[in-house]
């Protein structure tokens, strides 16, 4: 995958120089992290989720990710408005399907923005992106306990039921815009013991769509450079927190170069 | 207290094991970092306030965490909806009434959840449970700065008075179910100095509660296995963001045996 | 300016003795950062938005903090219940107008507040206070990416049309009461790549302000103190958390002489 690394290298780089707004209406669980993670990628990060604001903010944005987390009907509604407004201008959309399937809530405001936004990437764990897909997938809380049986089929079948680019992240991270399937083996275990990193990879996600136009690679890029720093901040760490402490330092100071190196994706079908 | 540290020990390892879900309704302020506790013990957290589902959400959770700070009358009916669903299913509801007795506001939610819920455990600083007892206390902020004049006897009055299970923290805490009174030492003057760490007990001693049905012995687990770590944390802090990130770490790596060794409970009557 | 670096050294003093509220109505992103750069710095931090509750609380708070960031309508309403009855007590109003001259309803909102209340101080960015006054400047997000061409006189002009301090954070802070401007040279580079920087600067004013009745004087002062913080933290950080783990560590140990020695600020007029 040579010229995909190189290719995911150079996103980076026109990130540290074009320094892409991305505008987030997520959860308030992790806006701090998803704004911190974002500059230190090189992006610029913007939280507004006002109705009376959204429109406009969005409109100034180079990607927009919605994220269910701590969902509300009225922010639901807020989504929607940024996100038509986003479908108008080709502004990529990233969705994060937060703890689908463990309400209903939650399940159907995941559809709903599937149905009624022209989505481009959407990123969930195994268990969220099984139950949107109505199989016998189980979430506990926003904690996948019972995935689909072949993530990488179901991201492409799920990839052409929407007619978006489908990333299932777990272990392994299947990537598919419904033709292609990407794996990508960069992560750390570590990863699991601390909240929202399913959140910040979909933020890293954003700023690489946000720079790169095809979507699946934007995917994979956006995966392999959060799984690499995690790779090297496990090594410094004693804990979840100190992990954390590193896993953005190491965001921070990831190089191209680096990331060429480092990232391990890997062509499915 | 030998064979209460060996039941605070197997329920750390009953949380580790079962990975219970906590629902946790509660503040802007210390949503991130109780998230992150109750993963760093063991136990699967989750954030949820919409009206639509937090019906849903509590009955799939092994506790429930009504916490007031930076509460709105919106919120607290959203409590009330999970707290009525929780009680009719015998889920431990863990409340903490951060700020009663700053604001007429804090005070009547305090006191409107312990009358309409079954709350299994409360948990608050002295100025606070003073406040809700209707003693002559101070609480400046979400800070006690006039607590009770004798917290063992508050404590044992205030789990008669509202059948429950009192713990009212400070150097040492203290905590009763109206019959018994048991201290715990745990704990580092360094826990003063971060905001949340009220709050953080609390998600504590909820994943106790989750696992451990003597809600007098979870309360007990919970805050001796919190100040245990923080006096880990405190050997290796240099101020109080470091020490933050090694209180984490410690939770993290404390093991059952550590707990079992270090908690220092005693009985009080 | 010697007797100007004493003078705040002794303010620091204070705030560690008198222990002031900082009532803060803020944004999501930054809430916990701000609480604990509060508490490092000695005071004591509240976070309260209820409509039901911010008038009950600001009047028992020494300084009022508005952060416009993730704004809504009804939180605005908020701050204008608290800030009146800040206005009638005398209790410093410090305004922070993140993102003004990004959408509409943020210009908009932080001009009606200065229009209704007594501000004591804002503090914003070159492009947050340009847009405000109405001249050729830009906001991508919450970020300055076109400023005023002459801050020390923007600030100013500032000071003297809307009759308050006014403090524009850079390279250089310039502070200005309408009369005198006065620099403040302390900060380091890295403060631009963690998120809610300049509201952690705001925090810091208004703990300055809570004890400091010259609010140009606690405007430099508490500029000084965090920026001073930031140039001992960049010397152990290894990147942006780590040096924001040193920062609020810093800050917490930061001692009145170290301050009276490390301030940097300078008479402009």
């Amino acid at each position: 995958m040579r010229n995909l690394n190189e290719r995911i290298a150079e996103a980076l780089t026109r990130i540290r120089q074009e320094r892409p707004l991305i505008h987030h209406i997520t959860n308030y669980v992790v806006m701090n992290d998803t704004a911190n993670l974002t500059l230190h990628l090189g992006a610029l990060p913007v939280m507004a989720h006002a109705p009376e604001e959204v429109m406009e903010m969005t409109s100034k944005a180079s990607a927009l990710v919605l994220n269910i987390g701590t969902l509300t009907i009225p922010r639901v509604e807020a989504m929607v408005k940024a996100g038509k407004r986003a479908s108008e201008l080709g502004i990529p959309i990233v969705l994060d399907p937060v703890g689908a399937g463990a309400t209903k809530l939650r399940t159907e405001s995941a559809l709903r923005l599937l149905r009624e936004l022209r989505v481009s990437i959407i990123r969930g764990n195994s268990g969220e992106i099984g139950a949107l897909l109505g199989l016998e997938a189980e979430v506990k809380g926003v904690e996948s306990v019972k995935g689909v049986k072949d993530p990488a089929e179901a991201s492409r079948q799920a990839a052409r039921l929407w007619k978006t680019v489908v990333a299932i992240t777990g272990k392994r991270d299947f990537v598919s815009d419904g033709g292609r399937v990407l794996g990508v083996d960069n992560g750390h275990p570590l990863l699991t013991t601390i909240t929202g990193s399913g959140c910040m990879a979909t933020t890293a996600i954003a700023a690489f769509a946000a720079v790169e136009e095809d979507y699946l690679v934007a995917a994979a890029g956006g995966l392999a450079c959060f799984g690499l720093a995690a790779e090297l901040a496990a090594r410094k760490a004693s804990g979840p927190a100190s992990f954390k402490v590193h896993l953005f330092d190491e965001l921070y100071n990831l190089t191209p170069e680096l990331l060429a190196e480092g990232a391990k994706i890997v062509e499915i079908t």
